[in-house]
């Protein structure tokens, strides 16, 4: 380790009670996007946040947008690599506010049996995690005066309702926001010890299937077996689109879906997956998908079909000997790869015709089509951060897919035509979303030290 | 025809005016049986039918029930062929009421395009057609002073809430019911100019199917692929319970299943069912049953399997990624010849249990088993009653199938052990169950002679 590091680390591990002292002052304030009796409180974190980026020497302000604000700031080395970092300040609703075990804003430290952690709405999600970068900024800039790499941040206050301004903004302040590469902290970490980057989401394309047949409700007693039945139709249709190995048989399914490079290959195998406790978390045994791939394989690498909601004919209590006239599917593909959401649309919508028998008609309803993010790894910032996190953590980190789709990394590539690193310190009992939301202190900690490092190590990288 | 007869004729044709006089009396009574505030009004029907009885000359009382009373009367010759006569004088509720063009319990004579019909609650089902019945003994008493056959009627007041009193009924008056054969009229004609005689009732077996698969609904992202999802499990099954060619796949599903005897073909062929017309009234043109079975052989003589309802995860507005916890079909068999409910129940549980997954478990619910009714034709009152049927109608009866499920037919062969003749004059469009109920008078008046006809040619058979 250089000593500009050691000083940086030492810093962050001094000033720790100042930096949770911040944290809780941004918790406190209950930044709900989604209900507009917040949205003084939403614009309350989002010039706490400007006047904290100020106080360590950025240029920062809020822009307002047709939804919640936007807080953006620039600074930091006029010549080094020049990062993005994306966070977002806003919070989900805390309802059941009645299985919260203390008030979701009054943010409290506690001991459990696998640490201290702080407990408060957002506390994960996402206000601990993006302070974790302002810290390791603060700590630099405490340390040394300056920092290694140019900064821009770009903090998001719609993040928990879906985002409806973003697109558009960074459509109208390109110039602004584009960087060498996006910083995104919203992840969890591998496990407790490894940390990662996520270099892989998979796409997603969404569909519903409505299958019409008779011109209304029939009685199956007196047209069962002459009028056809939508919900019959329905099922032979969605049984065909897997074979028996697993696969999904829409034709040209697999035609851009990659095998998994080998040096990714090998750190995956490194990771130890517990399939049977991943599984059996839920009540499983069996990895459901492709028969010859593994159950990590067929989460984060491989394409999936599968339906998510099904309906026809009479569902309630009891019996009712009704023919339906529709039956409906709402089905969704995870795309890895190069496999394009719009061809795909289009054969499947051309399997369904394919198989519609006279008498029925098919209407479709898009839900949204997203590729794939398949990061470029190649980028010297890539392996600069995973060195970076190996140093910091007791196991190496490890380039990691995900099953999820993440849409701002989509956004930044389409958008700003650059790569995101996805890495986060949160952790899957964090209950974001749920009551007693929590960060570990750990996470916080050496989330600050990890950004630290990463910044000093990208820093180094040729531009 | 022989004078007897034709004496019996004229005497209806004359006194048309006073047997609509009561009918219109009866129709007033507004006796809903699913509604407890109507049940002083059920009761006063019965009363009213009771008297009507006893006003023949029969042997009438109205028995109670845990539920509406039953009215049953007995009475006719000594030596004669013994027949049980069941109607039903209660009625469907009228909501939504602000849909009829006149009071339901005002019943009105009107002129239209088909002829003068009677509006009213109750008009066809089952008040219009009991009375046809009733109206023919009393022509048969006016002109002879005593009727040829030996009679006892069964007047139910609980058809339209389901029956529950008439099971034990039955059971508790089996000496006192049973007949050589039952009339049943509560179905409709053939056609405008057609008679007949529902011979062939379809059985009925409900089952429901809970496929269970993960411990909770999981995110399709994050266990998509890895999981087993119960949709396509279910969708699977569904699909394979029929092949290619519309037949039921469940193994013996056809074993107890007979072909049409010639002559019931003959009949039926020569009926000229317009299968086009059958389907295009619910906007279709294929028969999609059997592809080796015309459309009239797939309701009426063929088993069925239909899916009633279905349902799995999301079905909301909107899309969610939900990986299902459960899928569920409420599916349903119609059965024919000696096809057996409780084993055919047991062949699906059997099917489906083969086809499961790994980490699935299925749960079955049952909903109903009834075999189906085929009546013994040979019976010598049918052919006595479709000659007689012939001769009052334009053209020739014909012994006809249901694809529906008729309880009371399987109620009087499993406890009174005696078949019955289903023979109606309603019309398809008398909207029962519907605001603006009506009665063709041409069903009423030719329903009236019909019986006096049959029971005329049933007496003259061997006993």
């Amino acid at each position: 380790m250089t000593s500009d590091m050691s000083t940086v680390l030492d810093r962050i591990d001094q000033d720790l009670p100042g930096a949770l002292g911040r944290l809780t002052d941004l918790l406190r304030i209950p930044s709900i996007s989604t209900d507009p009796a917040h949205n003084a409180d939403v614009a309350h974190a989002a010039d706490w946040l400007v006047d904290e980026l100020r106080g360590l020497g950025f240029d920062a302000r809020k822009d307002e947008t047709p939804g919640h604000p936007m807080v953006v700031a620039h600074g930091g080395a006029e010549d080094g690599p020049h990062l993005l970092f994306y966070g977002h300040y806003d919070v989900q609703p805390v309802d059941p506010l009645e299985l919260w075990d203390s008030p979701p804003f009054e943010p409290r430290i506690e001991d459990t049996p696998d640490g201290k952690v702080i407990r408060a709405r957002g506390a994960s999600d996402d206000k601990g995690q993006l302070m974790t970068f302002i810290e390791a900024c603060r700590a630099w800039l405490a340390a040394h005066g300056s920092l290694p790499v140019k900064l821009t941040f770009c903090l998001e206050g719609e993040e928990e309702s879906g985002s409806p301004s973003l697109v558009p903004y960074l459509q109208a302040n390109r110039d602004k926001l584009r960087a060498d590469i996006a910083l995104i902290c919203d992840t969890t970490r591998y496990d407790a010890d490894t940390p990662a980057i996520t270099t892989m989401l998979r796409g997603l394309l969404g569909e519903e299937i409505i299958i019409h047949g008779p011109s209304r409700d029939l009685h199956s007693g007196m047209f069962g077996g002459a009028a056809i039945n939508p919900a019959r139709v329905l099922a032979r249709i969605l049984a065909d689109l897997h074979d028996d190995q697993g696969r999904v048989t829409l034709p040209g399914f697999y035609d851009d879906v990659p095998e998994l490079p080998e040096d990714i290959r090998a750190q995956w195998e490194g990771l130890g997956f517990d399939a049977d406790a991943f599984l059996g978390s839920v009540g499983l045994k069996h990895p459901a998908g492709e028969q010859d791939r593994s159950a990590l394989e067929m989460i984060w690498a491989r394409p999936t079909c599968e339906i998510n909601g099904m309906i026809a004919g009479y569902t309630g209590a009891g019996f009712k000997t009704v023919l339906p006239a529709q039956a409906s599917a709402k089905i969704s593909f995870r795309l890895v790869g190069r496999q394009n959401p719009l061809k795909l649309r289009a054969a499947l919508r051309e399997f369904v015709r394919a198989r519609l028998p006279a008498d029925c008609r098919v209407e479709f309803v898009e839900h949204g089509a997203s590729p794939a993010s398949v990061m470029q790894t190649s980028h010297p910032a890539f392996e600069a951060a995973r060195r970076a996190l190996s140093d910091e953590w007791p196991r190496p980190a490890a380039f990691i897919g995900s099953g999820g789709s993440i849409p701002i990394a989509g956004y930044f590539r389409e958008v700003l035509g650059m790569d995101s690193m996805l890495i986060g310190f949160a952790r899957d009992d964090d209950q974001i979303h749920s009551p007693n939301e929590k960060y570990d202190l750990d996470s916080f900690h050496r989330g600050i030290r990890s950004w630290a490092r990463i910044i000093a190590a990208i820093a180094e990288t040729p531009k």
